[in-house]
Protein backbone atom coordinates (compact mmCIF):
# COMPACT_ATOMS: atom_id res chain seq x y z
CA UNK A 1 0.00 0.00 0.00
CA UNK A 2 1.13 3.84 -1.24
CA UNK A 3 0.83 5.98 1.48
CA UNK A 4 -2.69 8.02 0.93
CA UNK A 5 -2.36 10.99 -1.80
CA UNK A 6 -3.44 13.32 0.93
CA UNK A 7 -1.38 12.41 3.61
CA UNK A 8 1.41 12.36 1.13
CA UNK A 9 0.61 16.03 0.93
CA UNK A 10 0.29 16.69 4.54
CA UNK A 11 3.29 15.26 5.10
CA UNK A 12 4.52 17.32 2.61
CA UNK A 13 3.43 20.91 3.57
CA UNK A 14 4.41 19.77 7.59
CA UNK A 15 7.80 19.61 6.14
CA UNK A 16 8.35 23.00 5.29
CA UNK A 17 8.13 24.24 8.91
CA UNK A 18 11.28 24.64 10.68
CA UNK A 19 12.81 21.68 12.56
CA UNK A 20 10.33 19.04 10.95
CA UNK A 21 11.62 16.33 9.07
CA UNK A 22 9.45 14.15 6.69
CA UNK A 23 9.34 11.32 9.61
CA UNK A 24 7.75 13.50 12.41
CA UNK A 25 5.73 15.22 9.27
CA UNK A 26 4.27 11.96 8.58
CA UNK A 27 3.46 11.38 11.72
CA UNK A 28 1.80 14.97 12.14
CA UNK A 29 -0.34 14.34 9.40
CA UNK A 30 -1.47 11.13 10.88
CA UNK A 31 -1.73 12.73 14.03
CA UNK A 32 -4.34 15.48 12.48
CA UNK A 33 -6.25 12.52 11.08
CA UNK A 34 -7.37 10.77 14.73
CA UNK A 35 -7.54 14.93 15.56
CA UNK A 36 -11.23 15.95 16.85
CA UNK A 37 -12.71 17.89 14.32
CA UNK A 38 -12.92 20.85 16.18
CA UNK A 39 -9.19 21.13 17.01
CA UNK A 40 -8.04 20.83 13.16
CA UNK A 41 -10.34 23.47 12.57
CA UNK A 42 -9.03 25.18 15.25
CA UNK A 43 -5.27 24.62 13.38
CA UNK A 44 -6.62 25.71 9.94
CA UNK A 45 -8.39 29.10 11.54
CA UNK A 46 -5.49 29.79 13.65
CA UNK A 47 -3.40 29.57 10.77
CA UNK A 48 -5.44 31.43 8.68
CA UNK A 49 -5.62 33.92 11.03
CA UNK A 50 -2.20 34.60 11.75
CA UNK A 51 -1.32 35.14 7.95
CA UNK A 52 -4.07 37.74 7.13
CA UNK A 53 -3.93 39.63 10.73
CA UNK A 54 -0.44 39.78 11.99
CA UNK A 55 1.66 43.00 9.90
CA UNK A 56 4.61 44.65 10.24
CA UNK A 57 4.18 47.64 12.41
CA UNK A 58 4.29 50.71 9.83
CA UNK A 59 7.01 52.64 12.43
CA UNK A 60 9.23 49.95 13.93
CA UNK A 61 8.85 47.18 11.50
CA UNK A 62 8.23 44.36 14.06
CA UNK A 63 5.14 42.19 14.34
CA UNK A 64 1.68 43.65 15.76
CA UNK A 65 -2.22 42.67 15.05
CA UNK A 66 -3.18 45.84 15.41
CA UNK A 67 -2.42 48.91 13.50
CA UNK A 68 0.61 50.38 14.89
CA UNK A 69 2.42 47.89 17.44
CA UNK A 70 2.23 48.37 21.06
CA UNK A 71 5.43 49.15 22.08
CA UNK A 72 5.36 52.44 19.19
CA UNK A 73 1.72 53.35 20.67
CA UNK A 74 3.16 53.30 24.22
CA UNK A 75 3.47 56.94 25.44
CA UNK A 76 5.19 55.82 28.16
CA UNK A 77 8.23 54.43 26.48
CA UNK A 78 11.16 56.41 26.06
CA UNK A 79 11.02 57.36 22.08
CA UNK A 80 14.52 58.62 21.91
CA UNK A 81 16.31 55.60 22.50
CA UNK A 82 15.60 53.06 19.13
CA UNK A 83 16.96 49.27 19.42
CA UNK A 84 18.05 48.58 15.87
CA UNK A 85 17.76 44.74 15.68
CA UNK A 86 17.36 43.00 12.45
CA UNK A 87 14.41 41.20 12.79
CA UNK A 88 10.87 40.70 14.36
CA UNK A 89 11.95 37.98 16.79
CA UNK A 90 14.62 39.82 18.38
CA UNK A 91 12.39 42.14 19.26
CA UNK A 92 10.85 39.65 21.51
CA UNK A 93 13.83 38.24 22.82
CA UNK A 94 14.74 41.49 24.09
CA UNK A 95 11.50 42.26 25.45
CA UNK A 96 11.38 39.41 27.53
CA UNK A 97 14.31 41.02 29.73
CA UNK A 98 12.01 43.34 30.82
CA UNK A 99 14.31 45.71 31.32
CA UNK A 100 14.54 47.98 28.16
CA UNK A 101 12.00 51.20 27.97
CA UNK A 102 13.20 52.81 24.95
CA UNK A 103 11.66 51.56 20.86
CA UNK A 104 12.99 49.51 18.25
CA UNK A 105 14.10 49.81 14.63
CA UNK A 106 13.52 46.71 12.83
CA UNK A 107 15.89 46.60 9.81
CA UNK A 108 14.47 43.26 8.46
CA UNK A 109 17.65 41.72 7.91
CA UNK A 110 21.47 42.02 7.70
CA UNK A 111 23.50 43.41 4.84
CA UNK A 112 24.88 40.32 2.66
CA UNK A 113 26.66 41.55 -0.70
CA UNK A 114 27.27 38.52 -1.64
CA UNK A 115 23.80 37.11 -1.47
CA UNK A 116 22.49 40.60 -3.43
CA UNK A 117 21.24 41.81 0.32
CA UNK A 118 22.87 45.54 0.01
CA UNK A 119 21.58 48.46 2.49
CA UNK A 120 19.23 49.28 0.27
CA UNK A 121 16.89 46.20 1.10
CA UNK A 122 16.89 47.17 4.99
CA UNK A 123 14.78 49.89 6.36
CA UNK A 124 17.59 52.31 7.53
CA UNK A 125 16.52 55.29 5.26
CA UNK A 126 12.86 54.67 7.68
CA UNK A 127 15.61 54.71 10.79
CA UNK A 128 16.98 57.86 9.24
CA UNK A 129 13.53 59.87 9.13
CA UNK A 130 12.70 58.61 12.51
CA UNK A 131 15.94 60.08 14.15
CA UNK A 132 14.98 63.12 12.38
CA UNK A 133 11.85 63.18 13.04
CA UNK A 134 11.89 62.55 16.70
CA UNK A 135 14.89 63.80 18.28
CA UNK A 136 16.15 60.64 18.69
CA UNK A 137 19.59 60.69 21.57
CA UNK A 138 20.83 57.13 21.15
CA UNK A 139 20.51 54.73 18.76
CA UNK A 140 21.64 50.85 20.21
CA UNK A 141 22.76 48.43 17.79
CA UNK A 142 21.19 45.34 18.34
CA UNK A 143 22.93 43.37 16.14
CA UNK A 144 25.04 39.80 16.17
CA UNK A 145 28.34 39.47 16.19
CA UNK A 146 28.69 37.24 12.90
CA UNK A 147 30.33 39.36 10.19
CA UNK A 148 26.73 40.28 8.56
CA UNK A 149 25.74 41.84 12.05
CA UNK A 150 28.78 43.81 12.09
CA UNK A 151 28.84 45.38 8.82
CA UNK A 152 25.40 46.06 9.27
CA UNK A 153 26.42 47.86 12.32
CA UNK A 154 29.13 49.44 11.02
CA UNK A 155 27.40 50.98 7.90
CA UNK A 156 24.70 52.50 10.39
CA UNK A 157 27.69 53.94 12.58
CA UNK A 158 29.09 55.56 9.94
CA UNK A 159 25.76 57.18 8.68
CA UNK A 160 25.24 58.66 11.92
CA UNK A 161 28.45 60.16 12.49
CA UNK A 162 28.86 63.56 13.12
CA UNK A 163 24.86 63.18 13.89
CA UNK A 164 25.16 64.35 17.21
CA UNK A 165 23.13 60.72 18.13
CA UNK A 166 25.25 58.26 20.35
CA UNK A 167 25.86 55.34 18.83
CA UNK A 168 26.29 52.28 21.03
CA UNK A 169 25.63 48.39 20.68
CA UNK A 170 25.13 45.35 23.22
CA UNK A 171 28.11 44.47 25.08
CA UNK A 172 29.92 41.06 24.64
CA UNK A 173 30.89 38.80 26.80
CA UNK A 174 30.37 35.44 28.70
CA UNK A 175 26.67 34.26 29.22
CA UNK A 176 25.12 34.71 32.41
CA UNK A 177 25.48 31.01 34.30
CA UNK A 178 27.99 29.89 31.25
CA UNK A 179 30.95 28.18 32.48
CA UNK A 180 34.49 29.57 30.74
CA UNK A 181 35.27 26.04 29.43
CA UNK A 182 31.68 26.20 27.13
CA UNK A 183 32.22 29.41 25.44
CA UNK A 184 33.77 29.76 22.00
CA UNK A 185 36.97 31.62 21.70
CA UNK A 186 35.98 34.74 19.94
CA UNK A 187 33.29 35.20 22.76
CA UNK A 188 36.11 34.73 25.43
CA UNK A 189 38.52 37.19 23.51
CA UNK A 190 35.62 39.67 23.26
CA UNK A 191 35.13 39.34 27.31
CA UNK A 192 38.52 39.93 27.62
CA UNK A 193 38.38 42.88 25.55
CA UNK A 194 35.27 44.23 27.61
CA UNK A 195 36.59 43.26 31.04
CA UNK A 196 35.58 45.65 33.86
CA UNK A 197 36.92 46.59 37.39
CA UNK A 198 35.46 45.42 40.07
CA UNK B 1 5.31 42.93 24.75
CA UNK B 2 3.13 39.61 25.42
CA UNK B 3 3.54 37.12 22.14
CA UNK B 4 0.31 38.00 19.79
CA UNK B 5 -2.99 36.33 20.02
CA UNK B 6 -3.24 34.57 17.11
CA UNK B 7 0.65 33.55 17.18
CA UNK B 8 -0.18 32.52 20.69
CA UNK B 9 -3.46 30.51 19.40
CA UNK B 10 -1.16 28.70 16.56
CA UNK B 11 1.26 28.08 18.90
CA UNK B 12 -1.41 25.98 20.74
CA UNK B 13 -2.94 24.33 18.09
CA UNK B 14 0.25 23.10 16.88
CA UNK B 15 1.62 21.89 20.56
CA UNK B 16 -1.62 19.16 19.89
CA UNK B 17 0.63 17.30 17.28
CA UNK B 18 2.85 14.56 18.29
CA UNK B 19 6.41 15.53 19.33
CA UNK B 20 5.74 19.50 19.18
CA UNK B 21 6.59 21.20 22.11
CA UNK B 22 5.80 24.74 23.10
CA UNK B 23 8.69 25.99 22.37
CA UNK B 24 9.32 24.15 18.61
CA UNK B 25 5.30 25.03 18.32
CA UNK B 26 5.99 28.67 18.74
CA UNK B 27 9.01 28.63 16.24
CA UNK B 28 6.55 26.41 13.47
CA UNK B 29 4.05 29.74 14.05
CA UNK B 30 6.19 32.41 13.53
CA UNK B 31 7.35 30.14 10.59
CA UNK B 32 3.70 30.41 8.86
CA UNK B 33 4.19 34.13 9.19
CA UNK B 34 6.91 34.21 7.37
CA UNK B 35 5.87 31.55 4.89
CA UNK B 36 4.86 32.60 0.99
CA UNK B 37 0.72 32.71 0.71
CA UNK B 38 0.96 29.70 -1.68
CA UNK B 39 2.79 27.50 0.99
CA UNK B 40 0.44 28.43 3.91
CA UNK B 41 -2.73 27.58 1.15
CA UNK B 42 -1.72 24.10 0.49
CA UNK B 43 -0.87 23.58 4.19
CA UNK B 44 -4.75 24.53 4.64
CA UNK B 45 -5.91 22.68 2.69
CA UNK B 46 -3.66 20.13 2.77
CA UNK B 47 -5.19 19.36 6.64
CA UNK B 48 -8.70 20.12 5.17
CA UNK B 49 -8.23 17.38 2.77
CA UNK B 50 -6.79 15.00 4.95
CA UNK B 51 -9.71 14.92 7.23
CA UNK B 52 -12.71 15.07 4.68
CA UNK B 53 -11.34 12.42 2.65
CA UNK B 54 -9.87 9.81 4.70
CA UNK B 55 -11.50 7.64 6.16
CA UNK B 56 -11.43 3.89 7.37
CA UNK B 57 -12.06 0.93 4.93
CA UNK B 58 -15.44 -0.33 5.68
CA UNK B 59 -14.00 -4.08 5.38
CA UNK B 60 -10.86 -4.24 7.30
CA UNK B 61 -10.79 -0.45 9.08
CA UNK B 62 -7.49 0.28 7.73
CA UNK B 63 -6.98 4.49 5.89
CA UNK B 64 -7.97 5.12 2.50
CA UNK B 65 -8.98 7.65 0.22
CA UNK B 66 -11.60 5.46 -1.81
CA UNK B 67 -14.56 3.80 -1.36
CA UNK B 68 -12.51 0.50 0.04
CA UNK B 69 -8.85 0.09 0.81
CA UNK B 70 -6.78 -0.95 -2.22
CA UNK B 71 -5.80 -4.06 0.07
CA UNK B 72 -9.49 -5.33 -0.10
CA UNK B 73 -10.13 -4.37 -3.16
CA UNK B 74 -7.04 -6.70 -4.59
CA UNK B 75 -8.18 -9.48 -5.91
CA UNK B 76 -4.49 -10.46 -6.19
CA UNK B 77 -3.87 -10.84 -2.47
CA UNK B 78 -5.50 -13.81 -0.61
CA UNK B 79 -8.25 -13.13 1.27
CA UNK B 80 -8.45 -16.61 3.31
CA UNK B 81 -5.50 -15.17 5.49
CA UNK B 82 -6.00 -12.13 7.67
CA UNK B 83 -3.61 -10.26 9.87
CA UNK B 84 -5.31 -9.12 12.71
CA UNK B 85 -3.61 -5.14 13.34
CA UNK B 86 -4.61 -2.80 16.42
CA UNK B 87 -4.16 0.47 14.59
CA UNK B 88 -3.72 1.84 10.90
CA UNK B 89 -0.48 2.66 11.31
CA UNK B 90 0.26 -1.25 11.97
CA UNK B 91 -0.90 -1.84 8.58
CA UNK B 92 0.85 1.03 6.76
CA UNK B 93 4.53 -0.58 8.64
CA UNK B 94 3.99 -4.40 7.84
CA UNK B 95 3.04 -3.33 4.16
CA UNK B 96 6.79 -1.74 4.33
CA UNK B 97 8.09 -5.13 4.35
CA UNK B 98 6.67 -5.87 0.57
CA UNK B 99 5.76 -10.02 2.02
CA UNK B 100 2.60 -10.30 3.28
CA UNK B 101 -0.04 -11.19 0.42
CA UNK B 102 -2.88 -11.63 2.36
CA UNK B 103 -5.28 -8.49 4.16
CA UNK B 104 -5.74 -7.26 7.10
CA UNK B 105 -8.37 -6.61 9.98
CA UNK B 106 -7.64 -3.36 11.91
CA UNK B 107 -9.32 -3.90 15.59
CA UNK B 108 -9.31 0.24 16.15
CA UNK B 109 -7.68 -0.64 19.25
CA UNK B 110 -6.33 -2.83 22.33
CA UNK B 111 -8.53 -4.27 25.10
CA UNK B 112 -8.25 -2.52 28.53
CA UNK B 113 -10.24 -2.68 30.97
CA UNK B 114 -8.78 -0.57 33.17
CA UNK B 115 -9.44 2.22 30.63
CA UNK B 116 -12.81 0.68 29.44
CA UNK B 117 -11.93 -0.42 26.75
CA UNK B 118 -13.55 -3.48 26.22
CA UNK B 119 -14.01 -6.09 23.51
CA UNK B 120 -17.18 -4.26 22.36
CA UNK B 121 -15.13 -1.03 21.19
CA UNK B 122 -13.52 -3.38 19.11
CA UNK B 123 -14.37 -4.67 15.60
CA UNK B 124 -13.82 -8.15 16.96
CA UNK B 125 -17.59 -9.12 15.11
CA UNK B 126 -16.85 -7.99 11.96
CA UNK B 127 -13.19 -9.88 12.10
CA UNK B 128 -15.84 -12.86 12.97
CA UNK B 129 -18.06 -11.92 10.52
CA UNK B 130 -15.19 -11.85 7.83
CA UNK B 131 -13.99 -15.05 8.84
CA UNK B 132 -17.05 -16.74 7.97
CA UNK B 133 -17.94 -15.00 5.29
CA UNK B 134 -14.67 -15.57 3.42
CA UNK B 135 -13.92 -18.83 4.70
CA UNK B 136 -10.56 -17.77 5.72
CA UNK B 137 -8.19 -20.15 6.92
CA UNK B 138 -5.73 -18.30 9.00
CA UNK B 139 -5.79 -15.56 11.17
CA UNK B 140 -2.49 -14.10 12.16
CA UNK B 141 -2.15 -11.55 15.06
CA UNK B 142 -0.29 -8.87 14.53
CA UNK B 143 -0.56 -7.43 17.70
CA UNK B 144 2.33 -6.13 20.44
CA UNK B 145 3.56 -8.11 22.98
CA UNK B 146 2.67 -5.79 26.07
CA UNK B 147 -0.41 -6.47 28.54
CA UNK B 148 -2.77 -4.75 26.15
CA UNK B 149 -1.78 -6.47 22.73
CA UNK B 150 -1.30 -9.48 25.08
CA UNK B 151 -4.79 -10.01 25.93
CA UNK B 152 -6.43 -8.81 22.79
CA UNK B 153 -4.74 -11.79 21.14
CA UNK B 154 -5.85 -14.22 24.13
CA UNK B 155 -9.27 -13.23 23.72
CA UNK B 156 -9.52 -13.96 20.16
CA UNK B 157 -7.67 -16.60 19.94
CA UNK B 158 -10.11 -18.41 23.04
CA UNK B 159 -13.24 -16.87 20.63
CA UNK B 160 -11.64 -19.04 17.61
CA UNK B 161 -10.67 -21.94 19.59
CA UNK B 162 -12.66 -25.06 17.57
CA UNK B 163 -13.63 -22.85 14.56
CA UNK B 164 -10.95 -24.64 12.03
CA UNK B 165 -9.56 -21.61 11.81
CA UNK B 166 -5.33 -21.71 12.13
CA UNK B 167 -4.44 -18.85 14.53
CA UNK B 168 -1.01 -17.55 15.06
CA UNK B 169 0.98 -14.54 16.50
CA UNK B 170 4.03 -13.00 14.94
CA UNK B 171 7.44 -14.16 16.49
CA UNK B 172 9.57 -12.42 19.03
CA UNK B 173 12.59 -11.94 19.09
CA UNK B 174 16.04 -9.60 18.59
CA UNK B 175 15.87 -7.07 15.99
CA UNK B 176 17.32 -8.01 12.80
CA UNK B 177 20.80 -5.93 12.89
CA UNK B 178 20.69 -5.57 16.49
CA UNK B 179 23.50 -6.19 19.21
CA UNK B 180 22.07 -8.55 22.13
CA UNK B 181 23.31 -5.83 24.61
CA UNK B 182 20.63 -3.54 23.21
CA UNK B 183 17.79 -5.98 23.78
CA UNK B 184 15.61 -5.87 26.86
CA UNK B 185 15.70 -8.64 28.86
CA UNK B 186 11.92 -9.59 27.80
CA UNK B 187 12.75 -9.44 24.16
CA UNK B 188 15.82 -11.85 24.68
CA UNK B 189 13.70 -14.57 26.82
CA UNK B 190 11.01 -14.53 24.05
CA UNK B 191 13.85 -15.27 21.89
CA UNK B 192 15.44 -18.14 23.80
CA UNK B 193 11.92 -19.52 23.89
CA UNK B 194 11.37 -19.03 20.16
CA UNK B 195 14.91 -20.16 19.33
CA UNK B 196 15.28 -22.24 16.18
CA UNK B 197 17.58 -25.53 15.10
CA UNK B 198 20.00 -24.06 12.72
Amino acid sequence: MKTLHSIEKLTNAFSKLPGVGVKSAERMAYAVLSMEDDDVNDMVESIVKVKSSVHNCPTCGTFTEGEMCEICSDSERNHKVICVVAEPKDVIALENMNSFDGVYHVLGGTINIAKGRGPDSLTINQLLDRIKKDEVNEVILGLDSRIEGETTALFIARLLQGSGVTVTRLAYGIPVGASLDYADSLTLSKAFEGRKKV
